[in-house]
């Protein structure tokens, strides 16, 4: 049956630019708050980051708890124990995430639980969480996740071995401020990862399968390609492209660090509408083999998977083409839409990242759990617009070796 | 002083395509509504379309009540006759606003004095909303105005004789509902007036000062143009250009109304962050002379307003032309400018509306009366790219006369 219908979501109050962290006293107004429990990581902390940020709610006699123990994909121990950490201090009116994906995610989850108790468990089905959180203001300091406005908190359930998103629209912050400032000091490696991952969200949803025609019932968070998206990550893309490689050689540079922060927000915001595809579907097992940084996996396999899709999407890859200057009158628009692919290999060469999965440790015995265990993500592939299968998976993660 | 931060607010859920008003029960839901106050006005009972949202709302065991006079531009007895209607009744859980601009208008006024009371003056000075209006689901059934997801709701202070509109972002419906189905029957003149209302909307964002140079202190509700508006714009004018022409010759084709509806959405969600410009500070002294609908004004000013523009803004007016298919490798960018400008007058003409203001009744000693109003509405003004003087004002007048 087609789909008629699609639902953009949105976080409803972006802030953005160099030195918006000074605006943080006029958003925690709106929400009459006094007392603020803040949330964020030892590299923050060394970075001196998380001063910076104390120092304006000193300013402004704020009363402060904060946890700086978030960790990478959050187990569930420490979700509980900021949770109950949480729970053990004053009042909090109002909860600040500050960091990578990491710490925005936990926020998210500590939000979730103090509004509406439980376990994280409770929320690995879609649909459990039954309204919305506490009020959560994201402050990210790179440029790639999108956390800050997007409906997913990656979890990690070790117990059970899994890594699980909680994914809700009540998720998303209430707030995402976002200040290039804070990412001048990110190493390049870092930035590089970080800035692969937004463009393979910006990718994967600007060539996800038209919303008309998912296989899927009632409401879905992921609902494919949609004209809201389309714009977003289109633009995304363009930011992106534009600005990775500068913003990886030349840390200082404002200009690409905000362009870099502004992609990776859009790319976000498309995602977290649109979803993402088949590169972020071989990307879960394959980050549970070996301990690459995800954006590192996605990225590699992001251009493999836009070879794999000229078949279905080919108007969209050219569209990626002329992003990246590629288009000339003397080029057929398949030989366009391959550039693009090429063009995104050039893209992790030109930042010093991996370009086979063989260089991540990756053995060429694993492909097959590998396809196996991503041809499961059911809402991820059936997002990708040329629908997997074994054999032509395998093909691919061969390429790819 | 530059101005370094822009900030985005947005409706957090935008539902929209053919029969999406088959999701109104679960969008009630989501508040726990039981008891609904729908707002609406004559044209919408006659033309059958209050019929089938009851008729949803009675499939869902709803209670309704209906308010079913508002009138265009509402003046302050209207807002208060309804609030007063409202209050009389029931419990309100969530108020819906089902209509054109007018309808959701007056929805966005009763939500505002249901949730903190008072009288609609006390909300003219920008920035009085304390907070969150009451739930608001707006249900728009023209494609122009953009109110089902703005900030600003005009009301007419009759008493003192001037159109004013309370303007927060607080005043932002909670959810936008947009079934294109619902705009097939609006006539050939309503459509081209809604729809170039729509384009005016979106070029005098995607054209406004950039937002670094907006001369303001503090916070602002119209903030000039930044990225992620120029992104809504310009997709927005895109629909637009290639969707009115079809959509007022062809009233049945669903397609081009649903373009229409998703052209008018972004520019609504462009427009009440980076804000209108002189096209609009201009149409509300002439809309005081007058009885031309709001769209009428605007597109045709806008012409105008574009060739005025060129002087500073001949990229944008460059990417523009792009959009309407001028770009010719025999033109100059000034050539192209100027020609998207032309391309804006050809379409009023396409869609049978007037091209000069002395079609519209305004007669030539009108135009210094036009001017210096104009010149009084600083937040227009101010997010011109050119800044209008007097001399240079009466000039484009005299050419759009």
């Amino acid at each position: 049956m087609t789909r008629n219908v699609w639902e953009y979501f949105s976080t409803q109050n972006i802030v953005f630019g160099n030195g918006s962290i000074h605006n943080l006293d006029k958003l925690l107004k709106r929400f009459e708050a006094k007392n603020v429990f803040l949330i964020t990581d030892q590299g923050i902390v060394q970075a001196g980051i998380l001063k910076k940020v104390k120092e304006q709610l000193a300013l402004h006699n704020y009363e402060v708890v904060v946890y700086d123990q978030a960790v990478p994909e959050p187990p569930i121990s420490s979700v509980m124990e900021a949770f109950e950490f949480a729970k053990s201090q004053m009042e909090t009116d109002v909860i600040i995430g500050l960091g990578g994906g990491s710490s925005i995610d936990l926020a998210k989850v500590v939000a979730l639980l103090m509004e509406h108790g439980g376990h994280p468990r409770d929320y690995f089905e879609e649909g459990n969480v039954p309204g919305p959180v506490a009020p959560l203001i994201a402050i990210p300091t790179t440029a790639g996740t999108g956390s800050e406005v997007t409906s997913v908190a990656v979890v990690n359930d070790t117990e059970n071995n899994i890594k699980v998103g909680i994914s809700d629209n009540y998720l998303r912050p209430a707030v995402a401020l976002l200040d290039p400032e804070l990412t001048v000091g990110l190493p390049p490696y870092v930035t590089a990862c970080s800035g692969i991952d937004a463009l393979s969200h910006a990718i994967e949803s600007y060539t996800a399968k038209d919303f008309k025609h998912i296989d899927a019932e009632g409401t879905i968070l992921f609902q494919g390609a949609f004209p809201i998206t389309d714009a977003l990550a289109e633009k995304a893309i363009e930011l992106i492209v534009n600005n990775l490689t500068i913003a990886v050689q030349q840390g200082s540079n404002i200009e690409a660090r905000g362009n870099m922060m502004l992609g990776s927000l859009l790319a976000g915001l498309a995602f977290s509408n649109a979803g993402n595809a088949l590169a972020h579907a071989a990307a879960y097992p394959i980050g549970g083999l070996v301990n690459s940084p995800h954006g590192e996996v996605t990225g590699l396999l992001m251009a493999y998977v836009m070879r794999y899709n000229v078949a279905t999407s080919k108007d969209k890859m050219v569209k990626i083409a002329k992003i990246f200057d590629l288009d000339r009158d003397d080029k057929t628009t398949t030989e366009l839409a391959y550039a693009a692919a090429d063009a995104v290999l050039n893209l992790l060469e030109e930042i010093g990242l991996p370009t086979k999965l063989s260089q991540l440790g990756i053995k060429e015995a694993n492909l097959e759990e590998i396809a196996d265990k991503s041809l499961s993500i059911e809402r991820l592939i059936r997002n990708n617009p040329r629908v997997p299968r074994k054999d032509s998976l395998m093909k691919l993660l061969k390429e790819a070796y």
